[in-house]
Parts: structure tokens; sequence; C-alpha cells
């Protein structure tokens, strides 16, 4: 029998649900790590506690407050203790680990002294001991710990005369982990001896660990030598501060050690384990779907590019499974993930996921029984309280009947405020969790 | 046995150009149109040659003349007369049709003289003829027929004038019909009681057959009234010629006949039947790369939006296909179809297909066999001798070694000069037809 269009987007919002739930994260930490008969088991991995003398918390990110939680939940009173960087607001109470508030996105001296803090408690960690280290979103400027000799502010400075000059990310990246002491592997050496099990819920595009957070636990491929190349390459080294150049040119002379790099023996000792991601979130959604009687199709979780542009492929495969059923047979239901972009053109108000409803809702105008949704995992979309919206074929009829055309909002960047009078916003209120965006297209 | 980068290379060109085959206008005219034993057969139709008194061909379209041949080395003597309005340069001296060149994409007298002569050779037709009407891309421009009273500069000028206000190309199009004596129905009005024959290229997004050259030979769903009202939703009474205000409002007050519509029993007497499309090009790719041991997937044919940004989404299919094996498992082919469109930022020379293959081979850098190949099935892409490009994971690193930059390149819109320097453009030369563009991506 047909699904109604009330049915379908009654779907799209289990679909989106079901997403979100995969990639809770205190589920995802239970998930993945349990205790059976005082074994504690991650993965393939298994430790008996009886065999761990003491058991350590590290870690930064914005969901940093319910993974600690949970860890507490299923190892008690075996933490001896442990400390996360949160962003202001995203504290809570527990009873071992405790939660330091900081900076995000700029980083600020709470967060330096949080990370100080870290760092010593990784300096005390030894061979049978356990250092558990939780990594998500915003893990990267809620660890600030530069180099002796140059303050948070100059770091901040090298990072903005970067982006200024056009820089790559890893360009930038690579020179940020070469001024820190924490980042690009540091973490994995101050740990060491002491086992190390990182957990992270990734909130970057192809979910590289050397990317997430700035790889404080993996191998960093880059060098002193590549920093001093890019400062090169773009003519910059006048424009950073003095301290800056001296570093990365003693380091570069040898001077100073290296970043640890793949095949050092302290990633023995490391486990990297990723929890949460958004193809974790697009595989819920696509079992939800399949679920709810639709055949369904993962495009991709490296979605990136100008909203309005990449809604348009979503209106064109809406009209293709319609007309031939391709790529699928409807009920179709297309799922994707990432994060797309909004170039600001007016002065209204609305989020990336918004605007893609918007615009695809403009070309799917009049079909019946198709459904957009798209959100970001975390809950907010752009500078509102929504995670996104939801359209489909009627949606244009309904707004010219409240006065609205589409197109100037569209053209206003002003999602919210369309979906908002058709009462199509997505709330879901802050989810504590952010794996990007999920974009959905149904087809009854 | 993995296929080399080579192999991907030369299959994503053998996959355009089995696609280009299955839409050449002659061979679709001989597929679908065929004699056997003195019975003409098209589709489920059969019409025994003996009982046709004459036949007569007409059209429009750049693709006029060897589809007209085709008819010819099908029909010879048979054919009683035929005119085909072309575009200039596009035409071929035949035995019993003639093909006229005329004025596109702006109409000019000597379309309008050979849509005269249409209009007569289809007068001339009666009950036991038969009459083809043969349409491709470019047709209606090609059979420009203002009622009397208009000129062809006055219709013109109320194209310009509803482009100008932002109206929308279905409120143009009602209004093209309401003031031309052929389009929206009416070629199908002049040729009753013949049977009429329309063999369709169709160069259109979605091969609606009222939108394929203003719908000569189908009904119209559009009515003189509309056509007032679109001119009084943009308040362009005072910026149209009077003569056109006059004839639109003598049609709404019933004082001229309305074009035909849907239940007339003219359209009794007429088949329709679109010989090639973008999906039908689509199609013979997806065979093609079946036949080269691809995993297939047709997403649409549908395709519109900014040429750079949904380029993008393929290389998210690439990484994703990578990384998931998902939508498709490799070695996997990826096939779209459609039309993109470029918005000019730099003084460089590209086209939609050009500037679609730059834009995904930036972000595909560095992956392993993967290719991207766009074009245009016509052969040429914007104001370019190409039909489109080819690259792959490695053309920015070859460009690099050619001193080329290719953000700078995309940011000018320069992707000819980029791919001609590489020795990637796809040349093809005119085909003499036209169903849109395709786009490739192919993971080895």
């Amino acid at each position: 029998m047909e699904k109604t269009l009330n049915e379908i987007r009654k779907d799209a919002r289990s679909i989106f649900y079901a997403a979100l739930k995969a990639v809770d994260p205190a589920q995802a930490v239970k998930r993945w790590l349990y205790l059976e008969e005082n074994i504690l088991k991650i993965g393939r991995l298994t430790f008996p506690l009886s065999k761990i003398r003491k058991i350590y918390v590290v870690g930064a990110g914005k969901a940093g407050a319910p993974m600690a939680n949970a860890l507490e939940e299923i190892l008690g009173d075996r933490i001896e203790e442990g400390l996360i960087n949160v962003k202001y607001g995203h504290s809570q109470k527990l009873a071992k680990i405790e939660i330091n508030e900081a900076g995000h996105p700029l980083p600020d001296k709470a967060g330096r002294r949080g990370a100080q803090r870290i760092f010593h408690l990784l300096e005390k960690a030894g061979e049978n001991d356990l250092v558990f280290c939780l990594i998500s979103g915003g893990g990267s400027a809620l660890l600030p710990l530069p180099v002796k000799g140059i303050s948070l502010k100059e770091k901040q400075e090298v990072t903005e005369t970067l982006l200024r000059c056009g820089a790559r990310i890893e360009e930038i990246n690579a020179i940020r982990k070469h001024l820190s002491r924490i980042k690009g592997g540091q973490i994995a050496r101050w740990a060491y001896p002491a086992r190390l099990i990182v957990l992270i819920l990734s909130d970057v595009i192809g979910d590289r660990l050397d990317t997430i957070a700035s790889g404080p636990t993996v191998p960093d491929e880059t060098t002193f030598v590549d920093c001093l190349k890019i400062v090169n390459k773009y003519g910059i080294s006048s424009s950073l501060p003095v301290s800056v150049i001296n570093h990365l040119g003693k380091g570069a002379a040898g001077e100073i050690k290296e970043t640890p790099k793949r095949g050092d023996p302290i990633f023995v000792r490391v486990h990297n384990f990723i929890i949460g991601s958004n193809i974790m979130a697009i595989k819920a959604a696509q079992r939800e779907a399949e679920r709810l009687k639709y055949h369904s199709l993962v495009l991709s979780s490296f979605l990136q590019g100008e909203s309005r542009e990449i809604a348009r492929i979503y209106a064109a495969m809406a009209k293709e499974i319609r007309t031939s059923g391709n790529p699928l047979s409807s009920p179709a239901c297309i799922i994707c993930g990432g994060e797309t972009t909004v170039t600001l053109r007016g002065p209204g108000l609305g989020g990336r996921s918004q605007e893609f409803v918007l615009s695809a809702a403009i070309e799917v105008e009049g079909m019946e029984r198709v459904a957009i949704l798209a959100a970001g995992t975390d809950g907010t979309d752009g500078p509102t309280d929504a995670a996104g919206a939801l359209a489909d074929g009627e949606t244009l009829m309904r707004a010219r009947e409240l006065g609205m055309d589409a197109l100037t909002y569209l053209d206003n960047n002003d999602s919210y405020h369309f979906f908002e009078k058709l009462g199509d916003l997505l709330v879901t209120g802050p989810t504590r969790t952010n794996v990007m965006d999920l974009y959905l297209l149904l087809v009854g």
C-alpha cells in the first residue's frame, strides 16, 4: 500500500532520530566498552581489571561529559582520577572525573590550565596503568597547550595569518601540531608506557584520525621541515611572531624533538577507536529506513559544498526515482552525511541544513509523496535553535498560502523564518553529540 | 584483477562514446522506424504503405538534417515533399526533403519563411496522408511563426521583458505559445486530419512533451487567461507591445481560438515518440559500464545546479566508494545526465562540463584509480571546441608539474586552458545530436 505524505514525513523524522540514537555519546561508549566478569572488553581487546594498577581518564571535546559519565557507569571506583576539557555550558558533576569548562571555538586560559593538568596527569601514568582518552568535536580548540615561549595569543595569530593567506587545512594543522605540546601524537608520548585507549566521536569528514582534534594520539605525518616549507610557500615568515619562527627553525635544525612518527614504539601501547561517526549515523538511518520498508541507498558521508546547490541533486534524484525508478524504485530513501556550507548573501536567519531543505523544496514543488529532511546531529544548525527542517512537494504551496515566496527567503538566507512559519523546523534541543549533518530524501 | 588508471580513463571514454552512439539522430530514427514487407513500423504502430496516400515531412531543430536523411533512407521515393528548419551551418542536401537554414538562438526571417512554408505544407495533408514531424534541440527558436499583427521583433521583446522580470520558464512558454501559430499543439491542428507521427530528440530536462520545442504537437495546458494573469502578476502590461496585449486580451475574451487542449479529437491522429533523450544516453552508458565490468548506478537525468558545487558530490561519492563500498562497491561507475550551469566569475574560457571536471579533480586529488568525465552530447561545451574533459586523482599533480594551480584556473572559469595543457580535453567535434550532458564517475 502506498504511503501517504504524512506517513513519509513521519518516517523521515523516525529515520533521523534513529541515526541520532546511534551516535549518542554515552550509548556509543557503552556499546564499545563493557565489563564481563571483571574483564574489560573493547573491540577485540580484553583487559583483566585485576592486572590494571590505575585507570586515568583524559580528553577534550563537547561530548566529554556524557562520554565520561558513561565511563564512570562502567568502571565506577576503578577510575583513579580524570580530567576532561569541555565547552562552556557543557559540564556535568561526576564522581571521579573532573569536567573542566573552557573556551570554544577560541581557546582560552581555562583550556590551557586544563590541558596543563592533563599533561601532568599523563606523566603520572605508568606501565601497568590504563589511560582513557575521550575525544569529541571541538577537541582541538579545547586542548590548547603551546610549547614553551609561545603564548596562546601568538598561536592564535599564526592560525589567522595562515587562514588569511589561503593555506590549506592540512597545512594549518601541520604548523599547529608543531607549536603544541599535546597534538600530533604527543598525548601518546606522554601517556607512554601506560596503555592508552582512545574513544573518538568523529566530527570530521572522512574520520581521519590525524585530523580529529589534531590527532593527539596518532603518528604525525608532518615535520618541522614541512612547516618551514609552508611558511616559505606563502611568504609569511615576517608576518608570524618571532617566537614561532624561532621554534620552527630550531625544530627543523633538529634541536627540538619531532612529533611522534609512524613506527615509534609508543604507538604499540595505543588503541584508537572511532565509537561514533557520520557513517555510523548513516547506517543506523539506513537500518531504520529499511525497517520502514524503504529501498535505501547511502550515497556518501563526505558531503560538502554549497547547500542550495547540493540540494538540487536531491530534487534531481526524486524526479528520476519517480520517472524511471533510478537509482532506486520507490518507496526510496537516499541518505547522505557530511557538512555543506552556506555563502551568506542576505540578512536572514538560517543554517546549512535548513537552507538545503528550502532549496530542495523549491525544486520538488508539486511532486507527490516526496520529503526532504536535513539536520545537524548536534541539534543546532547555524545560529538557530533548530537542528534542521523538513519539507515536501506541498511545502511551496503551503508557504504561498501564508504569503511567503520561497525564492525570496532563499535569496535572503532566511530559511529559519520560512520553516518556522510553516511549523516545519526540526527542533531536537542539544543532543550532546556531533557527527556532522544528515541529509535525507524520501520518495513514497 | 584491478583496473589500472589508464584502463579506467579509457573506459570512461568508451562509456561516453557508447552513450553518444545511442542518441545519434540517424541511428535513433532507424531504431524506431523501419519497413517490413511494405509495412511501416514504429513502436507498436503499423502502417501498410499501400494505404498511405502521401507522406510529408516537416520539423525543426539542430539535428534535423541527419534525422531527415535517415527518414529518406527508409522511405525513399515514398516521401512526397518535406521541409525542415535547421540552424545555420547544419544543412545537408537531400533528395526529397528540403533543409532550410535559419537563425538560432535568435529566430530570424529565414526561420519565419520556413515556418510559413511548413504551415502551408501541413494544410495540404489530408486524411489518408502521413505527416512526419522531426523535432530536435533548438526547435522552438527555429520555428518562429507569430500570429498575425505581431512581428518577430515584438515577440522577441516579450521574451526579453519576461526574462527581465524573473518570470519562470513555464510562464514564458505559456505566453510564447499564445503568440504563435505553430506552437502549443498547433502543428497537430494544421496537420489534422492527416496522421501525424512526431519523432523527438529531447534536449530538455525531464523530456516533457509540452516543453520540447514549445510542444507543437501536444495539448497545451495553458490558456489566454493564464497569459493575462502572468502579465498582471509581473505588472508588465505597459512594458509589452500594444499588439501583444491586444492579442492576449482578445484571446481571453474568447475572440481568438485557443491552442488545442487535452481531449481535442485532433490528438487521436497524433503519435509522439521520444526517440532520443538523456536517459537513453545514460542507459547506453550504463550498459557499456556493465560490459566493462563496473557496478553501475544511474542517479538522475535531471541534474541541474552550479557545476563546481554539483561536482563535489561526485568526489564525495568517490571517497565513500573507497571507504565503505557505498553506494556501490568498486569497480563502480556512477552516471548522471542533465545540464548544470556556470556562474561566471573570471575571464577564462570553459564550459559547464569542463568546469565540473576541474572542480571534481580538485576534490579527488591523490585518490588512486578514480576518473571523472563530463561532456555535452552535442560535442560542444560552452564557447569552446571541446565537448568536455576527463580528470583523475593524479590530475592536480600533473598540473602542478606544468606550473598550473587548479584553484586559480577554477576561480577564473578557465577550465578549457587547464585541460588543454594537460591534453585532457574531450574533443568529439559536432555530433549533430543533443540530449544535454553526461557526468561520469569511475572508481576502479
